[in-house]
Formats: C-alpha cells, structure tokens, sequence
C-alpha cells in the first residue's frame, strides 16, 4: 500500500531543511522500507507570492487527502505588510482548522550533546524529556467575535474570544493521558481558572478525564506559575496539557530551555477515522522561517527530518525506522557535527546538506 | 500633609511580611522622614473568614480613598472551594479594576548577591535590570461575556472575552515610554498580532505612541518569542510593554529569571487626577502568599519592603528615602543575610523578623 505525504516547504528556510527530508525519503524508498508517494504544494508567502494568497483550496485539500502533511516554515519581512487573511501564518491557521488536528504533540527534548548550550544551567536540563500536549483548533485563535470595529474619535475596539467546549477539552486531555501512560505516568493541566472561565471549564473537564486513568498523576498547575516552573526546575515535568494559547507560549519557553530549539520536531493529529482508524497529520518543526539566515546553506535541518521521524512513528507506526532517524541524529550530533545555530568548542560546524548527508550516512551504516 | 496607607496583608505570609512594613513606617514617622496615617482591612481569604466575600466594600472603599494601598498576598488552599465570585483573587480583581490602577510596573533585577542562585547561567542575569509594563485593568481578565453555558447532553461551552479599546492601549504605552526615557531608552511591545484582532490593534497604537517619544527605540516582539528570548539572552530587553494575560506570564517568566523571585515588588498605577496630579496607587510583592511556609516567620519580607519603597518612590515622591531603603536590603544581602527561600553557602540564613530588623539597622545607620 502507497502511503501519501504532502510537502509544504513554505518560506525562508523551510524550502532548504525540506530538502534534507526528501532526500531520506528517496533512500526509504529505494530501499523498500517505505512506500511513500509525495506531492508538493506552497505555503505562506511563496503562495502569496504565486497566487496572492496564504495557500490555495486546491493545496488544502491535497494536504486534506494526503495520509500525513511535512510542514517546514512560513513567514518572512517580504510579506510582513500583505493584507492580514494572507498573511503568511494564515496557511498554517486554515491548516490546522482544515485538518482539524487538535492534538499538537512538542517535546522539549535535551540532547545530551547539546545541555551545555542552554541558558539554564546544565544540571537543571540534562536528561530533560518534557512532551507539551497543546490543543490547538479551539480557544482564542478560532473564537468568534474575532473584530475590530471603529467607534469614531480615533478609537477602535478590537475583540478576540476564546471558547471551549467540554468535548474539545475531553478530547485533548485524554490524548495528554494516553501519552503520559507511555511515559512518566504524570501530567500537569495548565490553565489560569483562578481568572477565566474557559480555565474553570478546562479544569473540571480534565479532572473528569482523569478518573478513567486513575494510573496517571494529574497535577493541575496555573499557566503563569507554569511558564515560571518551567525555567525554574523543568525536570519536574513528564506531560503538559494546556489550550491554544497558553500551550503556543509554554511550549516555545519549554523549547528554548532545552538548547536545541533547531532540533525540536511537533506532531498534529486529529481524530482517528471513524471507519479507518486513520487520523489527520501535521508535522512540522518548532522553529520558524528564520529569514535572517534563508538562502545561505547554513540552517540546521535537524527538527525538519526529526518531525519526518515522527510522521513515520505516529501515521504510519514505522516505530523502528522512525527510532533509527532518531538515533542516527543523536549519533551525528555525538560524533561532534554541529550546525552554526549549535556551533561548540571542538566540534565541526557544517552546513544544512553535509548535516542532512551526515544523518542519512548514520542510517545507512 | 499626612499621607494615609491602606494596608490588606490579605492571606499566608502576606500577614508576617507586612508587620515588617509596618515596622518600617513606625520608625521612618518616628524621625520625621514621612507622616503616614496607617489603617488596615482584610482581603482574600482573611475577608472571606470573617465576612464571606473576598473584600468588603467598605474596604475597597478605603482603598479608594488612601493614597496608597499596600497589599501583601492572597489565597490558599483552604479556600479552595469558596465559591468562584468569592475566591481570594476576586480580591485583587475588584481593587485593581475599582481603583483603575491600569499601569502594572513589574522590576525584574538580579540582586548582585543572589546572580547565582537563578536557574539561568550566571552571565546572563548577572547585572538584569527588565521593567515589565503590564497592562492591568483590560482584557480578557475583565471583557464580556465571560460565562459558562450548559448546552445538554453533558456539554458545557465557556467564554472569555479579550477587547482592548485605543485608549487603553496608548495610556500604557505612554507609561512604558515615559519610563524607558529614565531608564534605557528601549521599549518591546509583546503581543500575538499575527493571531489576535487585540494584537493588531495593540501594534497599531503602540507604534502611533511611538512617534512622541522619537528619542526611544521601540521593537515589536511576538509574545511566545518574547517568553523564549527572555530565557535565551534576558539583558536584551529594558522596558517590555504588555497586555494584562501575556503580561502576567511574561511578568513570572522575568521574576524567576533572577534568582530573586521573593525580592521583587511591584506598583500598580492609575490615571493622573486632572485636578490633583494624584495617581491610585496599589503596591504588592509579586510573589504569593506561599501557604505551605505560612505561620513559621520564614518569609522573606524583602519584595514586602521593596513595594513600601515603590510607594515612597511613586506616590510620595520621595525618592531619596526609597533609594536608602533599597540600598538597605542590598546591604543586608551582602552582609550575608538570607532568608530560607534564598539560603545560599556561606550565608547566615534568618527568619522574616530578624530580616526585617536588619533592613531597619541599615536604615538607621
Ligand atoms: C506562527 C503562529 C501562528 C504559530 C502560533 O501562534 O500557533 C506559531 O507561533 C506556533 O507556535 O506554531
Ligand atoms: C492571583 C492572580 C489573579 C494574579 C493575576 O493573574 O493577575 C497574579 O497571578 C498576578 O500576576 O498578580
């Protein structure tokens, strides 16, 4: 059986880290480990730039169709004053609602390697293995009123809403449950209920849930203390649940304390198929386009071809290949290959190809 | 002129730091350096105990009337299931927004002393100095509807509201320009304009505000961006500018940076009166009422003290007494005084009275 990806380079350095992940899926292929059929499609300004728009309903519905989308990155000055529904990161928000793939899995892994360059002091991150479970089609990214409306005088009133309802919140946390079953056994809701109603909502939703795991600690935990624990001692953390917003902020603060925010893939699935058991795909790197350093070979395609091993373990449940692209990225980084975002003392600073070339030699050996 | 205080040291240790304040102005209108009429209420919890709401409005009345309020902190478990609209926070909701102290100023400084004891490397916060300007009285802690709707069949839908009007958004900004011009001349502005209506408009009106103040340099930053970069290289920022929810994340994002998250205080401002030039003023330590050391004279007094010098700089205009009493904790600190929250090697560690009388000896000294 043909599995589909739909590649989404996007903007910057999407198209060049994307690059790196098709030549992985030339060798898993030519080597009959998989079965992929792959198609590509634009994304934020390169389709604005194409077909003034943030991507075509054409290529939303091959990303719709396709058995996993590989998303890199959108965005970029170029387009910073195109009108705001075309604005680039609207490919991503139609996507994600399209798609319906409210579950967005990020972990903040800390490759041994790689604890030095943190922020945080090495002890308090080495080992670090947090998975932040966002929710990520709901809540003030998609709540309507979403307007800004002139009142005369000089004065506008904008307005954003954030709605929840019980099954997206029930949904999303059993997801954060299950997960955490696989892992430490413990998970933090995050949510500020001492202030907002979707919290108090969140909360009592999430305790429900967790009567049917009564093997999984549940640790409720208010947003702002938990952006202020993770920088404090984030080993206390297996799996956090929390909404679009809080989970868009927590999850970025959770990346940079790791040290390798060019190493960190994301998943997005949605809900299985009622009669296929299949779920919608999204994978995609935590990183942005980084338009500083576009065009110049040098961009660390590391969270790119690990966001394609997660496409192998959660779409197509290929779990021993997808662990081999994993360990082949940790045995790279081990034998002293950095990419100039990670350059160290000791160790030899290459460029986007020679770190993808490096990767795929590890997994060919 | 006597100058009245409205003291709330609300729940947990907020009621043992706020005897070493009091302590405090017992001795500076002793000497004649101030003239302070002192009265005091009860807020959270304490209220709830003794009169079932969160605050009485005769307290909150008083409030009003004084020129400053001191508060302490509120909350605790016990008062976990208090119903919503009395929960100790309502407190604090109705007294900033009944007060309109809109402008929420929020130090984040590394103690010289106590660079070390942040989760961050030494070098990045050795020396940090960042004003978080929170906006305080808007958003979605305050818009409509807020509500929780049952919708049957075990569904539940809940809103909140985030609306911002232009006026609000330039008073703030005002005051984040203002301070930037006394400080390092450099204001980010952190929203998620490229998700939120809010966001538009906050940018929109922060830039207009821009344009009287061509002598700083303003930057706009998304607001996960700013809670990552504040963890990857804090000293880059000066005065960041914020609304009321990124603003209480970021705002603990920056306390807990430096190490001192039990010295920082913070002063929350109103309007300027047009016939008296007088601001409502509302000072508090940023940290919580820590129930799990309440009652053991542990707490550390420090960010108590430090918000009773933010009044005397703020709403007294008394800037060179405020400096003496800053200059004391700092010199109780390199004496080698901790309390148990800041306990270090080398230092002697104390409890919350004996911390206090050691500012007071500096002071007197
Ligand atoms: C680009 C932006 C719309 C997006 C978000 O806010 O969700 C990004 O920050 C992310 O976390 O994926
Ligand atoms: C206690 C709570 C309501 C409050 C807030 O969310 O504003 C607190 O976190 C703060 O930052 O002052």
């Amino acid at each position: 059986a043909t599995h589909s990806l739909f590649l989404l380079p996007g903007d910057g350095i999407g198209t060049e880290i994307m690059v790196e992940v098709e030549k992985l899926i030339a060798w898993t292929n030519a080597e009959g480990l998989t079965d992929f059929s792959t198609d590509t499609g634009l994304a934020g300004g390169a389709a604005y730039d194409a077909h003034g728009v943030a991507i075509t309903d054409e290529d939303v519905a091959k990303a719709n169709a396709a058995d996993a989308v590989i998303f890199g990155a959108v965005g970029g000055p170029k387009w910073d004053d195109v009108p705001y529904e075309h604005r680039p990161e609207a490919a991503l928000l139609r996507l994600r609602k399209e798609l319906a793939v409210f579950a967005n899995l990020r972990p903040a892994i800390c490759y041994p390697a790689l604890a030095s360059a943190s922020s945080l002091k090495k002890e308090l991150v080495e080992g670090l293995d947090i998975l932040i479970v966002r929710e990520l089609t709901g809540g003030v990214y998609f709540g309507e009123p979403k307007t800004i409306t002139d009142l005369g005088d000089g004065q506008k009133r904008a307005i954003d809403t954030q709605v929840y309802e019980t099954y997206e919140i029930d949904r999303i946390a059993r997801v954060a449950f299950d997960l955490a079953r696989t892992r430490g056994g413990k998970v933090h809701s995050a949510d500020k209920k001492n202030v907002m109603k979707s919290g108090v909502l969140w909360d009592e939703v999430v305790r429900n849930v967790a009567k049917d795991y009564s093997d999984v600690e549940l640790h409720h935990i208010l947003a702002d203390n938990a952006a202020m624990q993770l920088v404090r001692t984030p080993k206390q953390f297996d799996v956090m649940v929390t909404d679009n917003l809080f989970g868009d902020i927590l999850s970025d603060v959770a990346a940079m304390l790791t040290g390798s925010l060019g190493m960190l893939p994301s998943a997005s699935l949605g809900a299985p198929d009622p009669a296929t058991g299949k779920r919608k795909a999204f994978y995609e790197p935590v990183h942005g386009s980084a338009p500083d350093i576009a065009g110049q070979g040098i961009a660390n395609p590391i969270a790119m071809i690990a966001s394609f091993a997660m496409a192998l373990r959660y779409s197509f449940n290929m779990v021993e290949l997808a662990t081999q692209v994993e360990n082949a990225i940790s045995a790279v980084l081990s034998d002293g290959l950095r990419t100039g975002d990670i350059a160290q003392d000791n160790c030899r600073t290459v460029g986007t190809e020679e770190m993808g070339a490096a990767i795929l030699a590890k997994l060919k050996a």
